[in-house]
């Protein structure tokens, strides 16, 4: 009888104290005004902790000592139906025996209507347990959700403006077959040629003379693609100059298709599954290649929209997979630090090893930074949804009520945006060293099949390519934040000027640090702005800060202008979390002074690391890029 | 019709001008004596190159193609024995026919008499067709080699002191039959709670009253276990403290073993096969559990210098994993270059944006400093054990000939000392984090089967556990290290300075850049020792340098004055390789101006990491050694 949320002491600190829990709940519970929900923040807090609970025992119980099967039997394909081996079929059973797919879906819809944030946080859990069985139940709940959220947003859904809750919504009758268990939802993005390149995407949405649509094409990589909803990403419009990687983004539409329907009790199948991809892990989770044939399709929003719908998706999704690393760092530290507590050498056990005690500290660390952020991530996005919701529902708001909420949204969605990629890219990458690391500490039997190491590492290895692979996490952060320095030089100095300032003048040791770090990541974004900008910037002194943005602008060129930029967009990136981690840890460690060590853990680990890469990026690359002009120039040459 | 050899630059500069060919070709022909070898130097490599053309060809037209097939099929394990699937059995037919087993063992005992050289460079191609099949094709020639170099050092093989042929051999019966490709042998060491610590180890040795000697025990992780001809170490003697590493060692003694014999035409088992381990990958190389019960034994050298002879045997296997590790970074990087320069995105292939074409670079200068180390490292290698066996059988040479050989072979040794460990190490790591790259440069479909990108990562799991783990390789080079310190602190001080001098002296700008890469590693080991040295460094002002060692080991604690360095002694490594490379590469780059540029690559890289290395070592370390010390008299109280 074990339980995998109350054997974690740091996941209780986001129950208990690290969670600004009221804003959250009251947003949900629409101020308590529903009679079947909580009375009030304790309550609704309380009920989450039993829900968290519940499903720590259920996945240390029923899936944790499954993994191995799981793992070992696979998802079957047959008769263009993917098969779920029986004990896989038996947890996903359980699951809607406990009806956990409606955990945030409205009462009046059949859901418990709890924050996303509790989804998240049990997420994690069930990820220790097996990350495959996590995703896969991610695409059930998530994704009849995304089917109210997307209502709403295209204004297909009545609310009741005064209790907030659901009086009509356009794919009621789906958002509850998944709520019931009966169905579950996937997101088609990637096509053979067009992964992270999505103006390259060929898939096509077209109208008949009704008006109804239709989707033809074929999907790639469709993670629970096995699903009966499936959002489809299609091109409705002709794409620009293929080449240049906007052109094509406005033509994209997005498209609600069902794939299949029950005709007199029998399965008749709209859109076919040609194959399930034979992976190295993650074998609880299918990835299905979809063909679709003038496919029956419900365009949501307008023609065109696609590209935000879904983004909005993939944002969701990559904080998904922020706490699936989570999950998979926290399972890989136990059994290595349960391993190396056994296992004696030269006179002591492992554990004790100056090595290992280091790679197990360093395990431990990061994992709490890690779900730190995420859980920041998580509630800022929320926040800002619900924000968003409210507003759009309540069309009486006072003037100024309406102004403070907007402002509120816009800041808690610009936090959002700021660690999603950052969170994604050190989740991903962190999963990998660290399985990697607990196969490692295993020696020998770490390579076998005996102790499940190194189905960790097998299972890891999808994070940093799946939701947006690390590099193009690492292109997105750098530029958001070389975006920001243009629009805006003023601030940047100021910030820059704030944390050396700080870095000299706070009281608390700790506090210095963490300007100290942010002191660092602003010399390497000062480097690289000045890098990027070029000889543009080199006439600079004649102007003011503030007519900066202009002189960069003049004759630019993206693309080789931000070669050097595009070079370091790794090492930024880890500056970025290392920075973003540090701030939010500092926030907990001042609240609660318990938390300090960690925070101190956090810096012994980040400050040696920003250094170092605040080293490479002001002393490498410049080789390297000139190799690639050259090669340029010789392609450039030859066409 | 590819081929491995021809199409490899790197590869070719070692036959034609990057190995001192004359002396190594002089010591293995004998000075050209035998009429059946080749007449000069020029005439021997010419026939190497052919060899490895050959094999080139062999590989990428008959092993690589299968690999996939190799990697899905396994050895089988039935009724006690491991069978070969029919593609693998049909690899190993070829290379029968081919009579590569015999590569470098002597003509008149059926081999063709080539310098190891040629083996080690040769299986770097056969490793990037597939590393399993190299592994295993390790075990005939290298085990019959070190049968006939273990009879040497105990004096049971006569030499012809005039032509250096073998008259007659304590394992004639055993070589000619691996010569001949019908049989191969092993290494078996680890038992279930022995790994790297060997003092642990149980399996017994005894006598009967006629002197004949028996095995008994169990021995785990076997590579090539099914094989017929296994090196067992095993205890002799009782072992003192269990708990001291280094009580139990001199308890141990050296044995071979044949685990079956015909009788009859039939097989008869001597030792039991118990199971055929199931690993993550290496799937055309074994990993065995054999149990031995009063199995008849050939005590080999004397009893209790079973860890010597040990020794002599993981220095070849470990420098064997070196060139094992260049073949898989060979083939991961070549998969990956090629898929890169096919798959387009934002208008260009990927291998054109920043971040890809950044890690192919850093994967081809890896692969490059890594070959260089390793031929370097197995050239000091086999000219040490060379002059060694000349100065063997030589009795009459002239005392000032003999002290010069002795000398020549002493150096030769400790050059091949210092970077074996580095080697593995780095070899092992790389292969691991490229083969991981490789998977990543692919995206989605380098996490299915189709390219075989994963296969690579999961074959390279095993390099940084097998054959000492890279945790062991740290601490060797770490003690190697801080120990000659210690013994000559004088030469330290001397070394630390003509860095300095030559960092700001030399003319060469690379000459400086790699002298300036030493003084990093040398105020490394300068913080170490001073660190290592602890307290009684304090006083140390009052002595001169020369007395530093007394002072040092007056009331010495190794467990604890070394933890410091315990705790840094992989980030040590990672420097000592830099510098080693560094090194070796600028003497190529000062007798072969074409590769200055390779210098330049390695030194980019290079630089600021042995800066990061040297900032965690002089920051880090203090709070987590301070937790462990609390660790240990927590658990000292308790006891």
């Amino acid at each position: 009888m074990g339980n995998y949320f109350k054997d974690n002491e740091d996941l209780q600190f986001y129950f208990e104290r690290g969670i600004d829990w009221a804003p959250l709940v009251e947003l949900t519970e629409h101020h308590f005004k529903s009679s079947e929900g909580p009375a009030n923040v304790a309550e609704a807090v309380e009920l989450y902790r039993d829900i968290a609970d519940l499903i720590g025992q259920f996945v240390a119980d029923d899936i944790a000592p499954h993994a191995a099967q799981l793992d070992r039997e696979k998802v079957g394909f047959a008769d263009g139906e993917a098969i779920h081996p029986d004990r896989l079929q038996g947890i996903f059973d359980q699951i809607q025996a406990m009806e956990l797919h409606g955990m945030c879906l409205p009462r009046e819809l059949g859901g418990m209507n709890s924050p996303l944030m509790l989804y998240f946080l049990t997420s994690e859990i069930m990820g220790r347990g097996d990350v495959s069985v996590m995703a896969h139940y991610g695409f059930h709940g998530g994704m009849a959700a995304a089917m109210l959220m997307f209502s709403l947003r295209e204004g297909t859904t009545k609310v009741d403006p005064d209790k907030g809750t659901i009086l009509e919504t356009r794919f009621e009758k789906f958002v509850r077959e998944i709520a019931r268990g009966d169905a579950w939802g996937c997101m088609d993005i990637t096509e053979p040629d067009a992964g992270s390149d999505m103006a390259r995407l060929r898939c096509k949405g077209e109208q008949d003379e009704d008006g109804n649509w239709f989707v033809t094409g074929m999907k790639l990589f469709i993670t629970s693609g096995h699903g009966k909803y499936h959002f489809v990403i299609a091109r409705t419009e002709e794409a620009g100059d293929p080449d240049d990687p906007f052109a094509g983004l406005g033509g994209l539409s997005m498209f609600l298709v069902p794939t299949y329907e029950e005709r007199d009790g029998e399965r008749v199948r709209l859109a076919t599954i040609d194959r399930i991809e034979e992976k190295l892990g993650h074998h609880a989770s299918v990835t299905a290649q979809i063909s679709f044939e003038r496919t029956p399709a419900f365009l949501i929003g307008k023609r065109g929209e696609g590209f935000e719908y879904m983004l909005t998706l993939m944002n969701g999704a990559r904080l998904g997979v922020g706490f699936e690393c989570i999950g998979l760092i926290e399972a890989a530290v136990r059994l290595a630090a349960d391993y190396a507590a056994e296992r004696g050498s030269m006179g002591k056990t492992i554990d004790r090893h100056e090595m290992i005690a280091d790679y197990l500290d360093e395990m431990r660390t990061d994992v709490q930074a890690l779900r730190a952020v995420c859980v920041h991530g998580a509630f800022q996005e929320e926040m800002a949804t619900k924000i968003g919701l409210h507003l759009g529902y309540k069309k009486d708001l006072p003037e100024l009520e309406q102004k403070r909420l907007e402002r509120a949204m816009k800041r808690h969605k610009a936090a959002a945006r700021r660690v999603t990629p950052l969170l994604k890219y050190f989740g991903a990458e962190r999963a990998v060293e660290h399985a990697r690391r607990g196969v490692q500490i295993h020696g020998g039997v770490g390579y076998t099949k005996e102790y499940g190491a190194e189905k960790l590492l097998r299972d890891a290895m999808v994070f940093p390519i799946y939701e947006g692979t690390s590099q193009i996490q690492s292109l997105m952060a750098m530029k958001d934040n070389l975006g920001a320095i243009l629009k805006n030089p003023r601030e940047f100095v100021r910030r820059g000027a704030q944390a050396r300032w700080r870095a000299l003048s706070a009281r608390d040791p700790l506090e210095k640090r963490v300007a100290k770090l942010q002191a660092t990541t602003h010399a390497a974004l000062q480097h690289l702005i000045m890098r990027t900008a070029g000889d543009k910037l080199r006439g600079l002194g004649e102007h003011k800060v503030t007519e900066w943005p202009d002189a960069f602008l003049k004759n630019w060129n993206p693309k080789r202008d931000f070669a050097f930029a595009m070079l370091h967009a790794e090492h930024l990136t880890k500056m970025l979390f290392d920075e973003a981690a540090a701030e939010i840890l500092l926030e907990q460690a001042k609240a609660h002074p318990d938390r300090r060590e960690l925070l101190e853990r956090w810096l012994d680990r980040a400050e040696p690391r920003s250094r170092h890469m605040l080293d490479l990026i002001q002393t490498t690359g410049d080789r390297l890029l000139a190799t690639l002009e050259e090669a340029e120039a010789t392609a450039a040459a030859a066409e």
